[in-house]
């Protein structure tokens, strides 16, 4: 105790003063250097204006230039992104409309580990997205990855599951995926992945559900058909083919993924990557010829009516005429998608101007669970990134003009009004009102603040009012000002 | 097309049909020997039950038992969670009230990336948050982590935006945050964080604001002030004193990740640390008889009236009152928080029976900012982790039940009825309905389907109905059923 009371004797207060005193704002000129945030969803023009250098263009950026010794690297890391207020508003849109149409369809909303483990990505089908796995091995000597996408972590929960799952499982996840891949203009390491999954339902009424949910969402985002339509084909057109010529089926997978890069390499390259796998000459034309039909009744003349591949699509087009949305899919060979578990029917959205990669892609994936060493359950999804869609909404003008809303905003003109005007904050508060206290400031700052945070109203707590139990409020929008009990603020 | 046209003779159509046939769900006997799906949420009593083995409790568990020879590990990687449907509503929950309080005092959502660079996050204090990094080597030599918490990212971010960044910033995030610890019961290694942050109020009133987030916070999920307090205090008390004994500065932030530890280690413990990083004998004693305080009147009588730390702890005991949320707050001089960066008032909430870990916590850090190389900017904030709140949830039967819910089934009782069925289905779902599709299902696993699911109505499309242009339905809480023209239903 003694000890304590000599604290007080001792206490040098004009030094304690000066070391706690905050000092205030001013940006070193350094920072003036630094570059400015990028949006994170670039639009396609500036991806494509090649002369201006942004952060994302060289693979090992120098750090910014800075005269301050040792201010730190301001940029996210590499690929990655921040979220400002402007931008964020923008991602919950998109997220409520993924989360909307999926209520619509009755799924529900489930989540798995952003971190993985790499087991769970390991196939060996030569696969863009496994030889970008974004993968370490931790403090405990595991291998672990950023996960690159979904559908592997549901096949696991399903399977932990076990007897107790209840099937048909319709399930919806909105999540980051993550890729390393060199950097190039447009190209993130992470976005973020709305995802649709249908487990227990072998017929196609799945798939034509799954298209539903696209076609819904596209409507409600103000897209047309003829902005946007969805190809379809099944991974059994190429079997057939496949089969046809006696390619051992080992081969298939291999051969899906080779041929999906047709739209990235030329005809003659993707025939030699076919043939250096094993694919006979004669089959390799019979393969490209059969990938350029875009007839369901030309495949049906050359496959004949009774193959799987045709009874399937001819039942995904006639149920699309009922649901009413036959005008938005198109069947199209070429489509195979570059996921090895493909099993059946697979689809993708794509731009009818060209100008964007694939909006989104799915398929069938049956056989899935017995590569992870369980019994297989029928299964289908699609995965839907937020960047392509943000370009397209961009090029047709359809991003919404989202702005910060406050309710009220309470100034106190005095600082003995301070007490009153937190009492009144609290109250506003307390009936579900959004309020931003404002303190300190001239009044001329208010207004310019109000019309920045697009507030409605402006509660002064002046003087002369208070004493007599009232506070002042301007509506902002119309301009109109009176006095109001401070009781009957609402 | 001469090779087109021979595939359609060569076609072996059984074969075909044999391969492609999605074969039905029955998980193998092995799947019954994997461990159950635990709550992400674990409930304190089940964190108790210390006979009960669970996944989480070794550091290097083998993997499950199982008899097939290659099945995966099933569960997601140690110390994180998978979120099914109920977990994913509660959570869901959680965070609508986050983002509503946040919205309730005009705050802004952003977000950072859960990758950052490791440089962010190094500091010398010894902090716990510190020593528990998830960090990694990227395939580019660069070094980074899962981060450990967000309060560095929004640094970071503040500094890019150097003078076009417009003060006070009002910022909330809710982000998954991670540490790699050894794992303990009840203890993973991710979790979610609620942050909200204020910048540029270098006045009380930021931290009053904030602690007003958390009252609201606590009253909307039902949680009264005889549940939970919030302890107060300011690293300028512990200052003071240390000021008082002539410390250096420079031992300031160890001295306060130290003392902080009081809880953890016994009194003897910490005095014997404080003595081994250089602060003498008598300060020590000095230091633990003034964390013993718990009433503002008795630090007064200590450290006199004019000292800032008292001043600003009245300043904002006296807010508090005219907020209304006294009965929340209490002084107690032993609250430090063990994060390096506070430099004033630091909070935290507690459960009253002393069960559970620290509910929150945060205060202020004016001073972040120039560690990273540039000038300062006044700033205070708080993390709120999901964690302890939902045990405390649990303890007190607030958590609600929330289960799934459906508009409508509909349900064609016969093949041909697909199509309309369809049809009304995707009207349904124009007019913002849930709807539910069911086929090739017997009545009777209809109707304990739709209880499952919880769905308002079931709509039978019959043969003898259809023919009428009339459907049946079925209102699932009253038993109510009557036939409704199609175009009737909405």
């Amino acid at each position: 105790m003694s000890t304590v009371l000599s604290l007080h004797q001792t206490l040098i207060l004009p030094r304690i003063a000066r070391a706690l005193k905050p000092s205030s704002f001013s940006p070193s000129s350094s920072l003036r250097l630094l570059r400015p945030t990028s949006h994170p969803f670039p639009s396609p023009a500036a991806a494509r204006a090649s002369t201006i250098a942004t952060h994302d263009d060289v693979d090992d950026a120098a750090p910014p230039a800075a005269t301050h010794p040792s201010v730190i690297d301001v940029n996210p890391p590499r690929g990655t992104r921040d979220f400002l207020p402007d931008d964020m508003r923008l991602r919950n849109w998109l997220f409520q409309h993924f989360r909307e149409v999926s209520r619509l369809l009755s799924f529900e909303e489930v989540d798995f580990p952003v971190l993985e483990s790499e087991a769970l990505f390991i196939r060996k089908a030569g696969e863009e997205i496994t030889q970008q796995l974004y993968n370490f091995e931790d403090k405990g000597g595991r291998r672990v990855v950023l996960r690159p996408e979904i559908t592997p972590s549901l096949a696991r929960v399903v399977i932990k599951q076990g007897k107790s799952v209840s099937l048909p499982l319709k399930w919806f996840t909105i999540g980051q995926c993550w890729r390393y891949e060199r950097m190039t203009r447009g190209r993130r390491r992470e976005h973020y992945q709305w995802n649709m999954d249908i487990l227990g339902v072998s017929r196609v009424r799945a798939e034509a559900e799954l298209i539903h949910a696209l076609v819904i969402l596209f409507e409600r985002l103000g897209i047309t058909s003829v902005d946007v339509g969805i190809r379809i084909s099944s991974r059994k057109v190429l079997q057939a083919v496949l089969q046809t010529y006696s390619i051992p089926e080992h081969l298939f997978t291999e051969v899906f993924v080779i041929v999906d890069k047709l739209g990235k390499f030329t005809r003659e390259e993707i025939e030699k990557e076919l043939v250096s796998v094993g694919v006979p000459l004669d089959a390799v034309k019979g393969l490209v010829e059969v990938l350029s039909f875009k007839s369901l009744a030309r495949l049906e003349d050359v496959l004949g009516p009774n193959v799987e591949a045709v009874a399937d699509l001819k039942q995904l087009f006639s149920m699309a005429e009922h649901y009413g949305y036959s005008q938005w899919i198109q069947f199209d060979a070429s489509v195979v998608r570059g996921l090895a578990y493909y099993t059946g029917i697979v689809f993708e959205a794509f731009d009818k101007e060209g100008k964007l990669r694939a909006i989104c892609g799915g398929g069938r994936y049956d056989r899935l669970l017995s590569t992870f060493g369980t019994d297989d359950i029928p299964a289908c999804g699609f995965g839907f990134g937020d960047a392509v869609i943000m370009e397209l909404l961009k090029e047709k003008g359809l991003v919404p003009d989202l702005i910060r809303q406050v309710d009220d905003i309470v100034f106190p003109l005095d600082v003995e009004l301070e007490g009153p005007a937190s009492k009144i904050v609290a109250s506003l508060r307390q009936k579900g009102r959004s309020v931003d206290l404002v303190e300190d400031k001239r009044l001329k700052w208010v207004f310019k603040h109000a019309e920045r945070i697009n507030a409605g109203r402006l509660i002064l707590v002046g003087n002369s009012e208070w004493q007599r139990g009232m506070v002042r409020v301007k509506i902002l929008s119309t301009r109109e000002e009176y006095e109001i009990k401070v009781d009957e603020l609402d």
